[in-house]
C-alpha cells in the first residue's frame, strides 16, 4: 500500500466542450485562469491546459497560451502542462507552438485512433516532431496512451529515441475508439510498465470516478476535470472543476493518500531536479 | 458505474486473534453481540461469526453459536453468517456443527493450503461434507477462495453437484500460503467468473483497505473487520469494528454506492426469496 | 483441448508488397489462382484475397475480383474471403465494390490506428458503410482487430446494430501502432470474447508461427500467408504462400488437430447452412 | 521469437503412478535406467527422478537412489533432478534424504495443496528444510508451483533468503486443487517471473501437449513423461516416455527450437558454472 502523495491534474478546459453541453465552462484567460486557481486550491497539482481564442473555440496559439500562463501564474502556483494535442484537425505545427513558452510539461498522444466519429491523428513522424520540440523546449513529456498498442509505441519510440525516456504516463481511458475505463485494461496497462515508472490515469465520463479511485488504491496518480467529464454524479453537472477535484481529495485522504502539494509533485515527477 | 448498493460485511471476531495482540477483541457472547451491533449501526448489513468459549477460545460448539445468535438478535437485525471454518485444526464435524442453527449464510473454504506457518485444511472430501450440511440446512454458502486453483475447484465441484451453485463468493487475500491482495490477481478471479455472480473480497492486513477500494469501483461487496486486519491505518490499531466499517462506508458514500441496508443485502443475495 | 479442425486462412497476396521485396509475387490473375490453389492443396481452406490491375498495383475493382475470382474457382474449391480494407488511402466506396460479387466472406476492419507511418483510416463511418455492403450482400463478415480498444468497439456497435452479429474474428497483432503480436496480448483478446466465438490469429513477421503455434493449442484458427511474413525462418524467405501453411498443417496434425477441409471450415463457420 | 534450445525433462516414473493403470511403468533400477536412456536419446536433457523399492512402491530411500544413479550414468549423459516430493503423506526427513548424493539438481515443492481427494503437504517449515538440504549439498533446486499463491510465495521466502534465489522454475498445472492447465493462468504465471528467470511447464493430463506448445512459442522449457501422462492422444497410452519427448522435439524443431543437448541445457540453466 503506497501512501506516496496523490498529484492530482485538472483539465479543466478541454478543446471539444462547448458552453451548450456545460454552461460552466471557462473560456476567457481570467476564467481559466480563474478556473485553475480554484482546481489548485481544491487539491490539484498539476493543470492541463487548453485555451480558446476570443470566439472561444479552441486554439494553439502562443499569444493566448501566453497571455492564460501569466494570469494562472499571478494567481497561484502549479504545475502547467500544455496540450499539444489542440482539437481534433489542428496541423502539427501549431500543436507544437505553444511548447516554446517552455511550460512544466507538455502532453504527447501516442497514436492515431478513432475519436467518436472524428478522426484523432498522430502519426508516427507528428509524435516525433511534438517529441522534439519538447526535448529542444527542456519540457517534460506526459504521454497520453489510449489504447494498448500505443504503450508498445512508447516502448518501441523511446527505445529508438524518438520519444523522451524521462516522461510521465497518462492512461486516458473511455475514448469511443480506444480502450475502455475498466479495471481490467488499466490493470493491463501498469502491468506492462517498468518498475518506478509514474502513472496516472484518466478516465472519460462515468469512467472518470471509477479511474480515479483504483489509481488511489494502486500508487498510480488522477487526472480529473470537465474536458473529460461534466457531471459530477448521473444526471447532475459538475459545478465546477474545483468540484471534481474535491470528492478526489476526500477519497484520496480516507486512504491516507495525501492529494500532493504542487512542491511534492515536482518531487515525485522529478520536475524540481 | 454500478451504484447496486454495498454489501459490508464485518468480521468481528475471528478464530486466532487474542486479546494479546487486539485488547479491545470481543469474547463473551454480550461483547460479540455488542461488536454485532456496533458494526450493523456503522453500516454494514453480514456479521461474520466466530465464537469463543469460556477462556476465549475458538469454538464451534452449537450451544455457544446459539446464546451468541440469540443475543444478537436482540440487538438488531443482520445477516448472520458462521464460520465453519473453525480454528486452524478444528475436525469437520465439529465444524459443521453449528449449522444446523440454520443462519441465513454459512462459509465454505475451498482448499487446502498454508496459513503462514500452519496448514488450513480443507480437503474435498471435508468440502463436500459441510456443503451438504449448508445445502441440507437450506442455509446460503459464502466460497471462501484463497488462490486461483480454489476457484476451479469451485467450477469443478459446482459442475459436479458437490457444491450449491447458488452461493455468495469471497476472495480472501494476502494470507501467506494463498495469493496476495493485489489488484492484479483480484480482477484474475473476477474475470474468471460468470456474470451476475455476486462477490465480495477480504483483504487482509494491510491490503484491507486496497481491496475494499477496488471492490467499491468494481461492483464487488467488501468485507472488513478486525479478524482480517487490526490496524486503522499503519501502526495505528483499530479502536473497534465499526471503525473499520466506517470508513467504508464513507468511501462508498463518495462513489455513490450507499451501505446496504439488511433488507437491501438480502435482495441482492436472494436471501429473501 | 480442442480438436476441433483447423481453419488456416492463407493471405496470398497483400496490398502493400511488391516483388522487389518478395520476388515469388503472385500478382497476375493466372499467378494467383495457382497460389490460391497451392495453398489450398496444402491446406488453407480460406483464401484471403487481394488482387493486383495490371501495373501489379493493388487495386479494388470489380472487374479484377470477378476474374481472379472464377480462376480461382476453375482450380479449387475454397472459402473466399476478400479483403474490404484496399491499401492505405483507398477511399471507401472502392473498399466496398467488390462484396457485391458475393464471395463468401469479407472483411471488415474495426477502427483507424497507425500502420507503420502511415494512417490505416477506418472510421466508424466507413466500419458502418462496409457493414452494410457485408450485410446487404449476405457475405459474412471476418472482422479485422489490430488493438484492444477495436475488440470493444466491435463489441459496442455489434450492439447497436452497426456490426454483423454473425461474424469471424481476426486478431491481426503485430502492425507497429497496433498490439504487438505476443500470447499476453493473444489471451486478453481472447478473454474479452464471448463463449462460442470462433476466432483465428494473424501474427505480422516473425509473430506470424508463435501466434499460430498458440492459437492451434487455444482451439482458434490460423491466418499465414506472405501478405503478413515473408520469411520461412529467420533470414531465409518463404518460397511460397504454400510452405507455410504445410508447416501449420504439420504442427497441427503433431497436436491432433487436422487441417480442416473446405467443407469442415464452411461448417464451423456457419457458411453452409 | 527466442530460438534457445528447447530444455525437455522427463518424468519418467512419478510416485503414483502402478503397472494396473500403466503397464509399461519402469519399476526396477535397470527398467528405469532404460527409460532415462531412451527419453535422453529421444532428445531429453533432464531426467525427473523418482525410485521404488523392492515391492515397486515408491521409496526415498538413498540406497535405491543410489543404484538408479549409477546406472543411468553408466548408460547416458543427463542432468539428473531427484524428487524430493516423494508420494503423497512422506515424512519431510525422508524426502531430502537423496538429495546427500548431491545430483545436479532436485525439487522443491512451494504450498500445500489438495491433489485430488488427498493432501500433498508443503509446509513453510518444510519447505524450509528441503530447501537448505538442497543449498547445503550445492545442488540446484527446481521449484515446483502449483497454484497462483505458491509462486508468490517463492518470492517472499527468496526475500528471506530461505528459498535459493539461483532456482529453475517449474509450472506444474491441471492438479485438482490447483491451477488448471489453461494458457490463460501460465500467462499470469509467467507475466510475474523476473525477466530472464528460466522456467518449464508441466500439463498433466491432456493438459500436457498445449502446455508444451505454449511453452516453446514462449521461450520456456517443457516436461513431459508418463508421471504426468499416460496418453499419447484421447484414448491410446503412450507407448513409452520417448514417445512423448519425440514429438515435443518434432514440434519443437517445426519452431526452430532445437532439443537442448545436456551440454546446452547445463548452460542455459547455469549448471556448468
Ligand atoms: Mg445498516
Ligand atoms: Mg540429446
Ligand atoms: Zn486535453
Ligand atoms: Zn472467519
Ligand atoms: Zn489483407
Ligand atoms: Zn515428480
Amino acid at each position: 500500500m503506497s501512501n506516496t502523495p496523490l498529484i492530482i491534474s485538472a483539465a479543466i478546459v478541454g478543446a471539444e466542450l462547448t458552453r451548450d453541453t456545460y454552461p460552466n465552462l471557462p473560456l476567457t484567460p481570467d476564467e481559466i485562469a480563474e478556473a485553475a486557481e480554484e482546481a489548485v486550491n481544491a487539491g490539484a497539482s498539476i493543470i492541463h491546459l487548453h485555451v480558446r481564442d476570443e470566439n472561444g473555440l479552441p486554439t494553439q496559439r502562443v499569444d493566448v497560451f501566453e497571455t492564460v500562463t501569466e494570469k494562472i501564474r499571478n494567481r497561484c502556483d502549479c504545475i502547467l502542462q500544455y496540450s499539444t494535442g489542440g482539437a481534433v484537425g489542428t496541423p502539427v505545427e501549431l500543436r507544437c507552438n505553444p511548447v516554446s513558452l517552455k511550460p512544466d510539461m507538455a502532453t504527447l498522444s501516442m497514436g492515431t485512433m478513432n475519436f467518436g466519429s472524428e478522426i484523432y491523428e498522430n502519426t508516427e513522424e507528428t509524435i516525433t516532431t511534438i517529441a522534439r520540440a519538447i526535448t529542444d523546449n527542456d519540457v517534460m513529456a506526459e504521454l497520453e496512451v489510449f489504447d494498448f498498442g500505443q504503450l508498445e509505441t512508447v516502448m518501441r519510440m523511446v527505445k529508438k529515441g524518438l520519444v523522451p525516456e524521462r516522461h510521465h504516463m497518462d492512461f486516458v481511458l473511455g475514448v469511443p475508439g480506444g480502450m475502455a475505463a475498466t479495471i481490467s485494461n488499466l490493470v493491463m496497462l501498469v502491468n506492462r510498465l517498468q518498475e518506478g515508472q509514474t502513472w496516472a490515469v484518466a478516465g472519460l465520463g462515468r469512467g472518470q470516478l471509477p479511474m480515479a479511485m483504483h489509481s488511489i488504491a494502486m500508487g498510480g496518480h488522477v487526472r480529473v476535470g470537465i474536458e473529460d467529464n461534466i457531471y459530477y454524479r448521473k444526471g447532475e453537472l459538475a459545478v465546477s472543476n474545483a468540484q471534481l477535484v474535491e470528492r478526489v481529495v476526500r477519497i484520496a485522504r480516507e486512504y491516507d493518500r495525501p492529494a500532493a502539494t504542487v512542491d511534492q509533485a515536482r518531487q515525485i515527477l522529478g520536475l524540481s531536479e
